[in-house]
């Protein structure tokens, strides 16, 4: 059947994020039942796996073993995700026939419904995964030499490696926090001025989001042994947005010559549904021109990039309306997750189910496509409008919001948001 | 008592890194037991300390609930750790009370002593934690001053930063592995000369060694809320010694401008013995002097640096003996544990019980104390012997032994080994 023909029984609106076509995976838990479990969104429901299991709806399928063992009642996706791809598309492929129009399983069958059934309005998401290791990419190049022109000048915008790797660094999985979840704005050492040569402590004053999407590695590999690219897509779970928060003055003083630390681990938010690489397969397309030609373990000549729209908005304290700030898309990353995952993996470092691969700020070629309010506002240079009132950096109370969506024909393939308010500093007496 | 008049009914020989002064806990399974439980090092024996709650020998101690709970039965000392301070402190005390030669509980009674023992010839030791975030700090000065010279040139050695902060980094966590286990050499990107300007792909040639001590994160703090210098001890469960493998040709061309990666992550060897600060406290000494003062949150006036002798011997393929190539000691750390865990925290980064924060290399003021081969070998411009070869790097099938001590009374309070062997890089055809 045609994708756009696809028809759920569950009432989804065409800008919905999660209609038939989607169904992402997330972790949630209700008033009504407290225990933390795997659910599936479709349009304004959760589908309880758990109770799909217990139901036995999961009876006669690739995963019913599994399903009848309790994958789907942990407080993460990791269990589930170990069992391996086979069994993901096999999972989604049973909760995509259980939830179509032409399907009486659950259709007709109010009582069914009522017990595997959970309104999103009634839930609490939680984190989707234990996150083993956090690591955050570099990977759009608009971004990289925006941030490299300010940072470092022109002549070093671009380092020589750039072209050559994907650049990424280790982040704190610790600090990686569910949309949702209040930001506090950190102290840290920053220069009071430029030219200043000795730091002042104090609250951030240059408080920035960064926009970007994140892999959720699924399946991994035995430590010693790298991934080869024909497999890469094997080992991915799933894709959401992520606020990778960076405090830009702290960032600015500590991060030579071992990298950001203090300056992004005080918090990293992430959407709470995975949306999996099956539901983002119709959005492939071809991505930037790779120039010079990568060495041949990051060469890829399959279409690799995603269609995903992202889009970047704000809210005051005290106001009623998100400002829209940053439109971009994914496509304008340079390298793909697929060479992500295989560089990352190349020395042998072993990746676990549930780690976290952050694409870094994907920023376009346009200065709306500017993912973060330092490449919005050079630095500070200048402001942007944000519902009446002007920013250079964030403010205590604002509250961002991060969305990203497939544009398909006639549904979206969404990822939710990431959101998350800024608290403001403790106050210190130091 | 005085400390050197302490004696245990085991025998514990003079050059032993395991008299009844040290008690480091640690995570073992055996042939007849192979379920991972946690145990404490006495002589050449394990005390089993699940055995020891089974036996009922908590009983009207701090810790007698949570032992009759199992949290003795874990694979990891995370549980034990979570705890708090007061119960560490309760554990060792009682048991240095049930060890000491006059005290007959277990020296008297055979059978109880047939349960609670097992050699160390006959145990396996695991990673003592799950480590939910690998950190790793750079603060001995003269080991960033070495490496800042070959790396940036003498004049950008020391970066301005480097004396307001412990520069730290985030490092990979899956890839901690207990010592001895092999060290796969890894494959990456490299420049095939200096001025080169495009890699190549393939093993590592600088394949090196970095002489390091790391303390293990025993109590946590709440995301958002620092930990003051006063409390820092309190959340420092213990100490073990820790090799961080590194290949220099890929770390060189990765690490601008986000700080190393691949150079690095392909695997850490830490020993299996974590050796607890109140074990440690005898061995307290004023560390450098800090100029300039650092600010007030980093400010200690304790004595806070430990006199722990380091060594680092190495064995080439085929050779019966292990041959010294690091001699060095953890007092010439300029940041210390305090300072760098007070740090990680000042932005609010939530630390967790099992957190693995790693010093950075140990090198001293004099050649022989340099903690790396880069130093040693002045980035491979000269060669050091090594049981009758020289080296610039580590070769296949080398040993690296790394081990570290403090000297009392007539006893030594050691860390045992971390090891590793290395195995060549897997054939490619990229």
């Amino acid at each position: 059947m045609a994708l756009h023909l696809l028809k759920s029984f569950v009432p989804v609106a065409p800008t919905s994020h999660f209609p038939i076509q989607n169904l992402p995976f997330g972790v949630f838990s209700d008033k009504a039942n407290h225990a933390k479990r795997v659910g599936v969104a479709i349009g304004d429901l959760i589908l309880d796996l758990a109770a799909v299991a217990q139901a036995g709806l999961f009876d006669g399928t690739h995963v019913e073993y599994p399903a009848k063992q309790g994958v789907f009642n942990h407080d993460a996706l990791n269990a589930f995700m170990s069992l391996g791809k086979p069994h993901w598309t096999a999972t989604r492929n049973r909760v995509q026939h259980l939830l179509r129009d032409d399907v009486p399983t659950l259709r007709d069958n109010a009582a069914l419904r009522e017990r595997v059934f959970v309104a999103q309005k009634d839930a609490t998401m939680h984190l989707p995964a234990h996150i083993g290791d956090y690591t955050d990419f570099y990977a759009s190049k608009e971004h990289a030499t925006n941030v490299g022109i300010m940072f470092r000048g022109k002549e070093n915008a671009l380092m020589p490696n750039w072209t050559h790797l994907p650049v990424g660094y280790h982040g704190r999985a610790s600090s990686v926090v569910v949309s949702g979840t209040p930001i506090r704005r950190p102290c840290g050492q920053r220069l009071p001025q430029k030219g200043a040569t000795a730091p002042v402590f104090g609250p951030s004053v240059r408080l920035d989001y960064e926009l970007e999407m994140a892999f959720l590695v699924g399946s991994g590999n035995a430590l010693g042994e790298p991934i080869p690219m024909e497999k890469a897509n094997d080992h991915i779970f799933g894709v959401v947005v992520m606020n990778d928060w960076s405090a830009r003055d702290i960032q600015a003083w500590e991060y030579v010559p071992l990298g950001p630390f203090l300056g992004k681990n005080f918090g990293t938010t992430v959407s709470p549904w995975v949306v999996t690489l099956d539901a983002l397969e119709p959005f492939l397309v071809a991505g930037p021109v790779q120039e010079p030609t990568p060495l041949p373990y990051l060469r890829d000549t399959s279409k690799a990039a995603y269609d995903i729209r992202l889009q970047v908005q704000i809210k005051p304290a005290g106001k009623q309306e998100f400002a829209t700030v940053t439109d971009s898309n994914l496509k304008y990353m340079y390298w793909s997750f697929k060479q992500q995952l295989v560089h990352h993996a190349v020395n042998g470092c072993n990746m676990r189910p549930g780690d976290l691969c952050g694409s870094g700020t994907i920023s376009g070629p346009t200065e709306s496509a500017f993912g973060s309010l330092l490449e919005l506002t050079w630095s500070g240079a200048k402001t942007v409008s944000v519902a009446g009132e002007t920013r250079t950096f964030i403010q205590d109370g604002d509250e961002v919001k991060m969305t990203g969506w497939c544009e398909g024909d006639g549904f979206r393939v969404g990822f939710g948001d990431a959101t998350g308010v800024v608290l403001p500093a403790h106050q210190t007496n130091y």
